[in-house]
């Protein structure tokens, strides 16, 4: 007899006979039977021990415990009206057992499944029991529904999955690598890749038009809660294509995933807003446009009035904008104020500025700095209303755009404004090609180094390359970075000149790059590509905020793997085969 | 106007118009006009340069040359009935070009694409010229064909596709390890995974039933021909199977990509083979059964002859065994033949005797040693016919068995028997469950230390472990193994005593694999899979003997990438954030 899925009970005729394997999930003695809830990966349904069909399956049920792992055959009843389990799909059938076996005993789980106050270091020590969780099941399985959506698109768009290699060359440029030394070249590395990016590219040299891979990339950096040390990419990247046709390609990408992830249709075309504008209207680059609350520039006005903060700010180069957190004036006290004052000084602001709306006008610390008239004009410029709470801050722009930016999306959570089924896609566009890197102490390229300059702004690549705006874009979903990318140089001379304008010296790009100069000197053509975090779509998608949610087996914000205990030490053999040896620093 | 692909042009009406991308691929000057076949993703067709339809595209057509980049619009016409390109898929149609732009100027290439002759090591360097070979190009794109298909049979069959970490634990068992430092944990290492093994198995026990992934794995072994240090493995894992099940399923995965990828119906079920019969029919463990020759065991014959080198031979345990070359006697000369056996003295024989048969009977060195009798008798057992030569092993087994099994392989594709267009599955089952380990003298896991032995076997492994056979099976195509797998042990007990039979410590056990022991014991469901090498299959299906053309950035022999010149030098800054040092061993 064949084993079959619980929920191929549904095709099963009452009366007949059916064979389920999986596991013990609940059970309960009740007048001399034994009640199962058995689990497999379809779902659960409850089988009946009774002594008067099997006294010897009865005995056997007596036996299990939560998790056992057993096979049951019986046969599928119908059950009373008053008795079906409406919280479960096949809650109006049962199966008397005629026959069950043991497969295997289960140990007490060290925690209990649904039990959500564990600490999460435990439940990553035991993950494959945490697996178990419905929640985690479903998101597992979401993350391969998206993929096998995105698949399924870029396939029936001709594109190529083409696997490049994990054993790659260390670049200085980007993040810090991972780096596998080389047992066969002494003293030499192997680094895992960032990004396939310079491999999609030859791949464009080579003719293939269009490419994509899902594909794990590695960055060894300090992690953050939602960074992993690995993580993984949807990787594209076309020929004979502009900005234009990326876009549009990608809109309906998006909405083919979320047609058949979410069942949602989204709107196309999806807005789009320039790098400047998400800066001095939302203070981030990634904004979240679920909700309105945006950046009011009142450095104009600031100019004029008699509040020193504000116009000597302005004076020196400076900007003052402020939020309006709608009706909620009679909700901030004082504390809560001074608590928002602490949020924003994490991103160095020097402090938070506030006025409260209504009938009689504005109040707070700051209102006796504004005549009559001056008043009026902000009630303007703010459109505030009755119950208004309105947030300042005067700095210079990053300052002020990072408090801001990040206030609001604060803001927003603790009032409760975002809709987690709302999904609001805007790409990000005219990015500057540079930013300066205060590490370094240079400008390094935004995006990435291959990443072209607007045609018109080529020029200030030898002038002024601060100013030159890239071709680049990023998708940004509900206030995440979901993707992004860029047309890339495909001119050697122009790729030449972009090493120049970062400071590379003509020895260390030849060193660096050389090859890849040198591919593009045999016909090159116009192309370029984007890349998705994956598990960052996927966290959206499943509405979690924890990125170890939808990775089977997580590392911690340590990079360490509790279950396996990795990383690990190795064997004095492996280190001298690999002819390195470790450097001793603390005791 | 959008541009439309090569293959495109077949929905166009004759006399409308055309926008083509793509490369030059050949240009011919004749009677003052231009002919350039323009060549993209989808194929190539000729396009036409005429002083009377544009006198400046001609002027710039005269500047192209070879994989120049363009952008051609102009009419689609017919061409004449004799000028028709038989060739070409779109040849009996041109585009009369209006308006060219050269969108990338190349350089001439470093070799020819078309040239054969070219020495590797160039084609590698300047491996994105080689890549538009059309031969590389069709390859990759039968690789993606290929995974598209195991998908889509897998994603039918229910099986989840989830992703397993590369940042791994190193273990002893099994091969070398590709290591990486921890930046974090000093003195401590990750290992990039030799497969996803352990993962999978946790999955099972984590309640998924069926999954699969599409992944890298990595060896850090010396490299032959046929390997690769990073390699593709398509990893399968199910819950509540048997051998029976796993093989099922897997012909009907087989059957799905054979007709998808080269449109093939084969036949099911696969035939299925013991090891031992493999071993002693075929000499090997990855029978290539398109052709016969097989080996004719002689040792009880050997016995009753007064041949001192046979006779002894099987008298010291020994076998001798022979195969029987059809129709080939008079091909092969004295010099011919002792060319064969240099060839079997690499497999450690000492000699390869000798006989030809005609209708005079035997003759040959050897020959006479028999007596009348002997030689009729042999004869019979051998099958001989008019002009077949006998080459014979006498040794102990492993090495007859290694020199006519390979010798076997060499004369078929010697004499040419060997169709590629035929394709023999075939499954090798009963396997050993363990085998001994020169190196490290002992014995160890033939598949894994998680095979499961046989249920009837299960007692040898405390009293004579070396005489228990697995549930571990082998599908071999074509004389190449193409996957394996097994029926995993789910008793922790059971696990406990394969290792000790392994020779592990109680200590050594745990440190290594404690956590999985431990996992085991929450209710672990039977199961088993298996994993194919990607690598190899996409070889067999297109036909080619060369690994590295299956792979898109492929690495030499000494595991090196020439076009990146990876593994390479790193920065003495990164190698003490790893708190690793080299060790000078040679100047």
């Amino acid at each position: 007899m064949k084993r079959s899925l619980v929920n191929e009970i549904k095709n099963i005729e009452i009366g007949e006979k059916i064979k389920l394997n999986g596991w013990v999930q609940r059970r309960r003695d009740l007048g001399g039977l034994i009640f199962i809830d058995l689990r497999d990966v379809s779902g659960f349904v409850q089988i009946v021990f009774n002594p008067d069909v099997s006294k010897e399956a009865l005995r056997t049920a007596d036996t299990l415990r939560t998790e056992f792992v057993i096979e049951a055959i019986g046969e599928v009843v119908r059950r009373d009206e008053s008795q079906v389990n409406k919280n479960n799909e096949f809650g109006h059938l049962e199966v008397i057992v005629e026959d069950v076996t043991i497969l295997s005993k289960a140990a007490t789980p060290p925690f209990q499944i649904s039990d959500d106050n564990i600490n999460e270091d435990i439940k990553l020590k035991y993950r494959y029991v945490d697996l178990k969780r419905q929640e985690l099941q479903n998101i597992l399985r979401l993350r391969h529904k998206t993929t096998k959506a995105v698949r399924e698109f870029l396939d029936n768009e001709m594109f190529v999955d083409i696997e490049t290699p994990f054993l790659s060359k260390s670049t200085p440029e980007g993040a810090r690598d991972y780096l596998v030394p080389s047992r066969i070249h002494e003293g030499e590395f192997y680094a895992l890749p960032q990004s396939p990016q310079i491999y999609k590219q030859l791949l464009m040299l080579g003719g293939f038009e269009r490419y994509y891979q899902i594909v794990k990339c590695f960055r060894d950096e300090d992690l953050r809660a939602d960074r992993q040390p690995e993580f993984t990419q949807i990787d594209i990247e076309k020929s004979f294509t502009d900005q234009e046709d990326i876009i549009e390609m990608n809109e309906r990408l998006i909405s083919h995933v979320m047609k058949e992830v979410k069942g949602l249709d989204v709107l196309l075309p999806f807005p789009r807003m320039t790098y400047d504008t998400a800066m001095n209207e939302y203070g981030v680059d990634k904004p979240d446009t679920r909700f309105d609350m945006k950046l009011n520039d009142l450095s104009d006005f600031s100019k004029t009035v008699d509040f020193k903060v504000f116009k000597s700010t302005v004076e020196n180069g400076g900007v003052v904008k402020a939020i309006v957190v709608k009706n909620q004036a009679s909700e901030y006290s004082r504390k809560n104020i001074d608590q928002l004052e602490a949020f924003v000084k994490n991103y160095d602001a020097k402090g938070l500025a506030w006025l409260k709306y209504n009938e009689e006008g504005f109040t707070g610390p700051i209102a006796k700095f504004f005549g009559e008239s001056e008043q009026s004009e902000l009630k303007n410029l703010l459109n505030v209303e009755e119950n208004d709470l309105v947030l300042f801050v005067a700095d210079k722009p990053s300052v002020v755009h990072a408090s801001l930016g990040n206030l609001r999306n604060k803001l927003a959570k603790d009032l409760g404004l975002l809709d987690k089924n709302q999904y609001n896609f805007v790409w990000i566009t005219d990015w500057p090609l540079f930013e300066y890197d205060e590490e370094r102490g240079r400008y390094i390229a935004a995006h990435h180094p291959f990443t072209s300059p607007k045609k018109e702004d080529e020029g200030l690549l030898e002038t002024d390359p601060t100013k030159a705006k890239a071709n680049a874009y990023d998708i940004v979903l509900n206030g995440y970075e979901l993707g992004g990318g860029s047309i890339r140089i495909s001119n050697p001379e122009l790729q030449e000149k972009m090493f120049k304008a970062l400071g590379f010296s003509d020895e260390e790009r030849d060193k660096q790059f050389g090859f890849l100069i040198e591919a593009f000197k045999y016909g090159a053509p116009p192309h370029g590509g984007i890349a998705y975090g994956l598990d960052r779509f996927v966290m959206l998608l499943a509405g979690t905020d924890n990125i170890r949610d939808v990775i089977a087996f997580p590392k911690t914000t340590s990079a360490s793997d509790l279950m396996m205990k990795s990383p690990s030490t190795v064997s004095k053999e492996q280190l001298e085969e690999l002819n390195i040896e470790i450097i001793k620093t603390k005791e």
